[in-house]
């Protein structure tokens, strides 16, 4: 199993985000071939003060593979063309191996 | 559901943060009272080029004070006491609310 981690840091305009990434951006990640789960987490702690990241969307895959030919498909384009012109200057992404 | 989020930067010596880890910190961390689930992801990548963080941990809870109660428990003082012995310095933690 892989994952696709995107870490948000905090937006300068929280409600414009929270309305764009729930009514436009997650339908549109949604859409993306063999996703098999996204897992959003509003962060709001930190034992050390505050958490250096908003929010963190996690999309699973079965395998490297199937998650890049998923990034690369239409839907997979249609979501990042999306998330970079609304949040490109907060927005983190990472790929992971989940153990 | 929330959950605590463990986000380790490269470590120095990689082969004895794994080992560490895997013999010393996973078992203390299992110990801790009511954990639901804990999902370790090594990050392999990123489509901006470098992941900024090598590997992460996720505890899952059933709320925040389970959460906060169980972090303040003897087994949540002894993985916090041990993660910080060999980790301190590449370890950003935060709590998260799972949507």
């Amino acid at each position: 199993m892989v994952k696709l981690v995107a870490m948000y840091k905090k937006p300068a305009d929280v409600d414009a985000f929270e309305k764009h990434y729930k009514e436009i951006h997650t339908p549109l990640a949604k859409k993306m071939p063999n996703l098999q789960k996204m897992e959003v987490t509003h962060l709001f702690g930190s034992p050390g003060g505050e958490p250096k990241f908003y929010m963190m969307a996690e999309m699973y895959f079965e395998s490297k593979d199937i998650m890049m030919a998923s990034l690369s498909s239409e839907e997979g384009k249609a979501a990042a063309k999306d998330v970079m012109s609304f949040a490109g200057d907060i927005l983190h992404m990472m790929f992971g191996h989940v153990d």
